[in-house]
């Protein structure tokens, strides 16, 4: 291990300008003009993929590709690491407010700036370079390795998901491994070891057949403005809980340790959550606190919400319906099907005889939550330790990553999300970038992380 | 009287062919393109005016004129009525559905069809024929007679209002005949006593400094579109009535006889109310009946709601803000300042501390109703009994006609509103129409009217 480290010590110039090549590449998923680049991007990791010497297929999909690469000369009994990162990024565009070309990589004060300098290029490449660290000094490696690169993480992933459907035992691992986040400082490394889940919706209030006159049948008819109104009042108790039978029923309660974790972890301090949202005061579940909130407990959002007329001035008119938009985001064990059935339930028990309710589903993902007792875990830990120098904090997640739970529960192994960026990398906004110092000790870290699997 | 009677009925085929000769003339008040005819409409009643034997000015406003005409020859012991009327009319196109030019009357089964026919221009054309048969006969009026025929009343009728409010007192009367509404069927004419005044709103709810993402921070922030959906659940009490403290405080009682006489007016059945609803159910003041709530009640209605976004999909973002307008319809006593102020007051008393609160004004009418029985409204009901053959039923409109409370409260006189169309006319859409049998009977009423009049 010791040669690979001093490898990458050395090889570290060279590092950074391959890096610079797959930055120049404009792969944005979601703008069909930018296809090709995408497609040219997979091709140039699949290349990559090569030269270090692990196998490399460019997996067509009904949208961007898939690459998918493997090194298996570990043996049948040695353990097998898969590790996930996107080649494509948001779109970007120097009119934006980026100081630079987007698509020129230009370095100021050890610093990376482009598209995908962090998100993900520059996190999922330090993988391939620790392997290529290994195998180029050991000629093998401590483990078997599986390389999955998707290319549609910025426009959906529905591509990667229907695969893991179908083909999703290809992929099969001890453990997986995800670098494709941040950190709130340098010395505060942060392990995810739980996204939440997320079950979307639209409830639509049907009243009168058509618009009405406020004034010639305003006081006969419930407006559906107020209906909607009056249900969405409904589904929270006054305490922030959510009104909705059954709700909180699969969910994990929260554990003293668990807790106590969350407190040391890397969330917010009050402070930090109020600089952040610039909300008037913080609200919800009061003997959760703010952290616990947002990773621990499900939630009841609404999202969007229209009816009649609300731009300027004034138009006389009872809308002959009115739409809210909403998601439910899910902790372990949730099930976003049956969370979806309790809140049509509890929406069409609460609607009035005078309306018409409507309760549609959207769209789902799974929660995923880790065991952070997990031996896959411990060598997370100790990988940031020894490669990255610091040990890390563990924190959940608020938001929802579909494929940790499409990973966890399809093929059944442990997700790590082990980001090697920091929280101001300013990523999906004007001038993303990524200190290359966390680059080099992001290959460091993930040489050890290779390392300390084998050991368990 | 009869020989007024016996020249309408000789003239009958003229009066038609120059109502026609208005009707020609496109006066669309809301497209500025119609601007020279809106001028060329109200110089063609100008003259008419004036070869009828009244003094005819055309003031001059902001927008479009004003037409007055006066003929006080009755001398200053004598009654002195005002009659109002509108010479422009609604857009229409034959695109819209017209199955004859809107502006080429065409006469079928005694029926002309036309743009304007009914609203406005066949109704207050009756009156000036009416004061031409009587002056053509007798030589005087038995009352003085003011006209006032504005161009704006289908685009705002600002400059009306300006003008009542600057100059009122010349046109200063004991009573104000309002001709510009419709009936339920031809042996039903109706007087409608009251309209209900407006006051308009909106409410902004802030939440976060900018819009978050709703899996990051949902839980810890009082979402915008829940806490405006919280506030406006709780504007309305369980059995429909507004929960605004003072709201109900100069609400004038309604006596068992109104009561009596709503029932029996020319108000909805429940099935016609159904039918034109299409609502599932009825909804509101429980106590009060369905025309009651609408004519004889306040009202407080949300007309339009946005927050967060309703479009296609869901996306995952807690708003920044949620907005909400709305009116309240009010009945006389109430005052649109001072409700205007109550409901803000009850807005920010029920707004948390976890959002900031706008509540802002936004426009507003003053409501009107007249006393049925005032001596100038039996002037009418013995004008429609003689002229029209039926006994009019009386009714309060839901709807806000500013025009009424600015002549009822600034100038000071009753006004009535005595339509002599049908509630099938068609106003406002393609094919509208007027029976002729009902513009010469709305002549033969106003001969009576006049007449009535001068017996008070």
């Amino acid at each position: 291990m010791q040669q690979a480290l001093k490898y990458a010590a050395e090889q570290a110039t060279r590092f950074e300008q391959e890096l610079f090549d797959l930055l120049k590449i404009p792969s944005v998923s979601t703008d069909p003009a930018y296809a090709p680049h995408v497609q040219q991007a997979a091709e140039w990791v699949a290349g990559q993929l090569k030269v270090i010497g692990v196998t490399a297929e460019i997996i067509p999909t009904g949208r961007h590709p898939i690459v998918y690469g493997e090194w298996m000369g570990a043996g049948p009994n040695a353990k097998t690491v898969l590790i996930y990162g996107h080649y494509d990024v948001q779109p970007a565009d120097k009119a934006d407010g980026w100081s630079t070309d987007p698509f020129e990589p230009v370095v100021k004060d050890g610093v990376v700036y482009a598209r995908g300098a962090t998100d993900d290029k520059g996190q999922f490449f330090t993988h391939l370079k620790a392997v290529e660290a290994i195998l180029k000094t050991e000629g093998t490696l401590p483990v078997n390795v599986k390389f999955l690169i998707e290319g549609e993480e910025e426009s959906g992933g529905e591509s990667l998901a229907q695969y893991v459907r179908e083909h999703g035992q290809r992929f099969a691992a001890d453990v997986c491994i995800i670098s494709d986040g941040s950190m709130p400082s340098v010395d505060t490394p942060t392990i995810v070891y739980s996204v939440r889940g997320i079950v979307g919706f639209e409830i639509i209030v049907h009243g009168p057949a058509t618009d009405l006159h406020s004034g010639m049948f305003g006081g006969t008819v419930h407006n559906p403005i107020q209906a909607l109104a009056e249900i969405i009042a409904q589904l929270h108790h006054p305490d922030g809980s959510v009104n909705v039978p059954g709700f909180y029923d699969d969910v994990v309660p929260l554990s003293e340790a668990e807790r106590q974790m969350i407190a040391s972890g890397g969330g917010y301090t009050f402070e930090q959550w109020q600089q952040t949202t610039g909300a008037p005061a913080d609200w919800g579940e009061k003997q959760y606190t703010i952290n616990e909130r947002i990773g621990a407990r499900p939630t009841l959002e609404f999202t969007g919400f229209a009816g009649g007329y609300a731009g300027q001035g004034l138009k006389n008119v009872i809308p002959a319906r009115a739409i809210a938009k909403g998601s439910a985001r899910l902790v372990a064990n949730q099930d976003p099907q049956k969370t979806f059935d309790q809140i049509k339930a509890q929406v069409e028990r609460l609607a009035p005889p005078t309306v018409r309710v409507e309760v549609n589903y959207l769209a789902s993902g799974l929660p995923a939550a880790v065991d952070v007792n997990h031996p896959a875990m411990q060598a997370a830990v100790n990988a940031y330790q020894h490669g990255w120098g610091y040990a890390p904090v563990f924190k959940r997640e608020g938001g929802s990553l579909p494929i940790v739970a499409d990973l966890n529960n399809h093929v059944g192994m442990p997700v790590l999300l082990v980001g090697y960026g920091l929280d101001t990398d300013g990523i999906h906004g004007p001038n993303e970038h990524y200190a290359l110092s966390m680059f080099h000790k992001g290959i460091e870290t993930s040489i050890h992380f290779l390392y300390e699997v084998s050991k368990l």
